[in-house]
Parts: C-alpha cells; structure tokens; sequence
C-alpha cells in the first residue's frame, strides 16, 4: 500500500499483550495494590530519598521550592509478607543481551548481604529481553563474587532466575514465584 | 535580681541530661545508625513522600523547582530485626498530658491492624511528660476501640506503655524493649 508522504506510519512496538504501555515500576506498584486489597501482603514502593533546599508556606502546607534527589543506600521495595520481611529492587535492561552491575550502587550491594544475614527475602526483579526475573540475593552475589564480568548474561537468568508471569491483575505476579522459592523448599 | 528591660531572660528548657537539644526523631535516627554499625537491626526511616510538580535538568543531575509534601499511609520507621519486620511511628507530644489521636492518622490506624494481620511487630514510640513510651499496635488499638476519647492520658502510657531508657549510645534504646516485649514472651 502507498502511504501519501505527509502521513507517517506508525511502526508498531513490542509489547507484552498482558500489560501493553506500563513499564516495570508501575507493574510492580499495581501487583503491590492488588495484594494489599486481597490481603495478601503489605509491600510499597519508598519514596525516593530528597534533599530538600528551600520551602515557602503557603495556605495548602509547606511547598519545596528547590530540592535533589539522593541515591537511595537500601532497595526500592520493602514490606511483609507472609510474616517475614521482604525486601527488593526492580530493574529494566530495555536494549542489550545482558544486565549491568552499575545497576546496582555498591552500599546496594552490601545492603543485600546485611538483609540475608538478618534473616530476610531479598531479590532483584529485572526485565530483560522482554521478560521478567526474580533472581534471589544470594545467588546476584555468588555470581559478583565468583566473576569479573561487569554485567550478568541472560544465560544467567535463564539458568539461576526464575520467571515471573506477566497476567491481566495482578500484572506480575511475583509472589507466586515467593512462594515456590521461600516458602516451598526450591531453594 | 532586677535584669534591665531591654535584656529578655531565657528561661531553661527542661531538657533531658543524655540527649539535650535532640528531638524525637533525630535520637530515633543516631540510634538506627548505631543498631546498623553494632550488627544489631536494619531500620530506617522512610522517605516523607513527596508530590513533584516542576523540575529542570542541570549538570549536577535532575533538580526539583516544585514539589509537595503527601501524607504518608504508612508509618514512619520500617526494617528487620531479629528476622521479623518491624514498624513503628514517632511521636512527640510537648505540651500537655494526653496523646492526641489526632496525631494519627485513619489510613495509619488501618495500616496499624493490617501489619497485626501480616504477623509483624508494630507499636508507636511516644514521647510525652519527658519520657519515652513504647506503646504496643494492638494496645493502641485496643484504646481507640474501647474509649471514645480523642486523646490518650499519660496514665495509659504508665500503666500499658513500655518506658524506652535514654542512654549515650543508642540515645534512645528502643530495641531493649522491643527484645523483652516481642521476644521475651512479655506480651
């Protein structure tokens, strides 16, 4: 077909057909609604950590008028399920065939070692290649400390991941793969 | 004495002797940093949520013209200790003999009861008359259920509330409690 040259024509982009448009973060926060409202677990975004500058007061509250933000020194998710303590970070590669560590601040790193050695879930949630992992603590640092690699390959996820299945609600339903992993004996 | 009028004598605050000039949060904080480097828990404060409106982008990274302050729905302080999570809100009261519920908010004393369900230790850490109470999630929901009050009086905290010891380091010994209460079989 003969397009007229002043229309343009939409390429169509890859989209997984359960959660078209919606990026990982937003995924996780309305998975992390849906199981609030089926009482299932209480697990919430932090807010990003910010150096506010300067304020005014206004009839409505105190508005920051100058503010940064800083790097967060835990994980972005954190809560209770199940009764036990859960923690994690969500991350998305959209191009490349592998996931890199810069990802991921070092105080982010050691911050990983101290939830394990207090007795917590703690896993990083990636999308890569268009598909979602949970990859547990331990085995993110077996692998930092076993390889010179800056970046983990896919091959890992393949191989140590575990797969979280994108559905209409909640749209990751990561706490399936929890379950098997934490509570079921898989690891 | 007579002092010259145009001389304003201060009058002394009442100030406690370990942590003079320290607020609430900041002894709550110093103590989490000292639970953390001791080995002992992982709690932080979380970030008060904020609502950007405006920002710009500057060499330094992204800095926020405009921004607001949201009310949180959850509490305060969350972390891992002794394998559990762990949540609590700070209060300060500095005048007066009564807690005002108004303190707290709705969303909160829901939340309060779902982290009950969730199985996790939940309390408010209260500072009134010049002292430091732990008072138990389920005790202050007990109150709010059987009073019709819009306050707590300082009695409930002597009789139900557990006093939080200030010390050097940790200025405020909050866990202390917390072993003897939800680990000690107190409760």
């Amino acid at each position: 077909m003969n397009y007229p040259s002043n229309i343009i024509k939409r390429t169509k982009q890859a989209v997984s057909y359960g959660n078209r448009g919606m990026d990982l973060e937003h995924c996780l926060n309305e998975s992390n609604v849906f199981y609030e409202e089926e009482n299932r677990a209480l697990i919430y975004k932090k807010p990003t950590p910010i150096g506010v500058v300067d304020v005014h007061y206004s009839s409505r509250g105190k508005v920051i008028d100058k503010a940064y933000f800083k790097s967060p020194s835990t994980l972005d998710y954190n809560g209770l399920y199940r009764g036990k303590y859960i923690e994690f970070e969500a991350k998305e590669t959209k191009h490349g065939t592998s996931f890199p560590l810069s990802n991921i601040h070092p105080h982010q790193i050691r911050h990983i070692q101290k939830v394990l050695d207090h007795g917590g879930i703690v896993f990083l949630v990636v999308k890569i290649q268009s598909n979602v992992y949970l990859l547990d603590g331990q085995v993110f640092l077996d692998f930092i400390q076993s390889s010179k690699r800056q970046s983990i390959p896919y091959s890992y996820f393949l191989e140590k991941g575990h797969k979280i299945v994108e559905k209409i609600n909640p749209p990751l339903d990561y706490l399936s793969v929890v379950d098997k992993i934490y509570f079921g004996g898989m690891l």
